[in-house]
């Protein structure tokens, strides 16, 4: 049986892969006057007069949505939310088995903007955080900031910053593996669209001052036509040289490429031209942009992949049960941009120098001590 | 320590009285990628093809949404989204542990019916069914009404119909135990919200020909001042004499008296008016319109009310898990009037001729069979 041909009968013996299970059991009529009325109501009257104790007496303080509208599922693009339910309910059990957070997916049928943040803030009495999953840009990044700015819980567009956080950390170990300073470094991001960005940005935040991103048409200025407001957006504080030409035109003296790209885009001439001691993060999926021993053999020096077969694997799951368990315990109202670096950080710090090498940049998904380290580095800026 | 005070520190221990618990464990790569990535793609490209596989991969099977904005909790009242969350998770708690049913709460942060509507409608595709709850009437008519014609699953506002079903439960067996028929019985139901209504339409499908609502103001007629559209709609089939005057009025002579109403509003003498062998459903709660050995002491003969210390409990929980079960289990779309009627009578019939008596016209909350006859009602009429 190959590998698709279990998952598909596993799912059907699953026939969902969570289920709601009672913390109160209920088996006798005393049960019932408690969980139930009339013992119920009084909860209810403490969160009438004051909301902030839905926190200590319902799934509020423990409970987050998964939310999708299927536009941009896996890479297999626009499915719809019913087909983008496998997806979301797999998030929903790493979150739970990976943070211990309870997750609930919701996939919307809708892919209007303006219907989407509405519903997102209608449901969200319910739920202690909201993690946006697998929503096409640039509708992605409106959308997020949209529902920070209405809602008072934690909203967190895993796409985009899971995926720079995780790169991120490997970018901070595999600097101290090549032995360079982020201050002299180029870095090439290939792809522009929700993890591109999200990547572009928290490299920006971090400190690499020099960020050209390329996309299909090769690298992006303020001249590039048929650039989204984003794009646009990123022009101010990306390729500031103004260059422009193809993506080995970019990448002829980097020192770091990050691909979000297409399988095969990245040649072992371009891995040559970069400068000594490259690092390259080629992370589409289930084909990278270069196979890692090729860009090896053309002179990298780091290379990670989004695979878990090669070493240096980047996986969000490092990051995102983390980041809601530490938000949620410390009832943070925001993701800031300082929890990011700090998660990126105590990702980083998972591997100590005297276990750093080349093949090992980033703690396995696995690594049971991860969830705790990046909740606490939440929690500590909360 | 009270029942008030045992319920409130039960709920902060709780911290939330369901969970989301993994079906599909995952402790090792190969787990992961058959529950998520790259596995995981089988399914979703199956329902993106077939969107009902998504019954057979996802939860949607088995399980549903506990809508409510807020607006009418228990006797609570508008108490809002946050304030309603324990009594949604405790619903949630009774389809699970009665039903076996996954129920998510949801509550609204919006009691504008176009926008629940249109928050419903957005988040269905991840659930099989819609149970609505404590939403006032009369929105809550036209809410449910809409969602029905909206969606492709079945949708269920459980004050009114799971009240309705388990009222008329009660009243078939009480008519056997007095020896009476329904097409010579007069009715009374006091309350036209949510409930009231519900009752009268249900038991004018069963067959009750000689209906009369009342309400705060007396006999609802076609003359009555201030009421809404569903109380208007519901003068053109009760009432059909077109009386008018006061409850004690409209209790004369009359063989049923259902109470959806308030505390002590029926009196000795009311019930002293009735005809001979009479029933009353007294549910205010917790107070009932009149207590049970006062009721009887006037001439009652069969008394029902809400709560559990009392005999011929008039409880939902015998029908609604049972409904959904079988509604889920048999792929229903819709809950119809002949699966309500099916209920009644299958929730009846669990109390046999030769047990059934004054004080033992309904099965227990806890009975076991309960929701397995409930659900094999339902799903024959599918």
């Amino acid at each position: 049986m190959t590998n698709s041909e279990k998952a598909l009968q596993m799912h059907e013996e699953w026939n969902g892969k969570i289920e709601t299970v009672a913390k109160s059991h209920v088996s006798s009529r005393e049960d019932l006057a408690i969980a139930y009325t009339p013992g119920v109501a009084e909860p209810c009257k403490v969160i009438a007069n004051d909301p902030e104790a839905a926190y200590k007496y319902t799934i509020k303080a423990n409970t987050i949505a998964v939310v999708s509208d299927g536009s941009a599922v896996l890479g297999l693009g626009n499915i719809g939310a019913k087909a983008a339910m496998p997806v979301m309910e797999g998030k929903a059990v790493l979150f739970k088995e990976f943070g211990g957070v309870n997750a609930v997916p919701i996939c919307l049928d809708t892919q209007d903007t303006e219907e989407i943040i509405r519903t997102v803030v209608n449901i969200a009495p319910a739920f202690g955080g909201i993690n946006l999953e697998d929503i096409s840009a640039p509708r992605c990044f409106e959308i997020e900031e949209r529902l920070k700015q209405l809602l008072d819980i934690p909203v967190f567009h895993d796409d985009q910053h899971g995926t720079a956080i995780v790169v991120l950390a490997g970018i901070i170990n595999a600097l101290k593996v090549v032995g360079k300073q982020k201050e002299n470094c180029r870095v090439v991001v290939n792809g522009a669209g929700s993890a591109g960005v999200a990547i572009t940005k928290l490299l920006l935040t971090y400190g690499f001052p020099h960020i050209t991103m390329c996309d299909i048409n090769g690298i992006i200025g303020k001249s590039s036509p048929n650039l989204n407001w984003m794009q646009q957006k990123m022009t101010e504080v990306t390729n500031l040289e103004n260059k422009t030409g193809t993506l080995a035109d970019a990448l002829k003296g980097a020192d770091i490429f990050v691909g979000v790209s297409a399988p095969n885009i990245v040649t072992q001439e371009m891995v040559a031209s970069m400068n000594t001691d490259s690092i390259l993060f080629a992370m589409a999926n289930p084909v990278p942009e270069i196979m890692p021993d090729l860009a090896k053999a053309a002179g990298a020096r780091v290379v990670g992949t989004g695979r878990s077969d090669f070493p240096n694997q980047v996986n969000n799951v490092v990051a995102f049960p983390g980041i809601f368990k530490g938000a949620l315990e410390g009832r943070a109202t925001q993701i800031t941009e300082e929890m990011k670096l700090a998660t990126a950080n105590a990702i980083a710090s998972l591997v100590p120098d005297e276990e750093l090498n080349e093949n090992n940049i980033l703690p396995e998904a696995f690594d049971p001590r991860v969830s705790d380290v990046v909740s606490r580095a939440v929690k500590a800026l909360i």
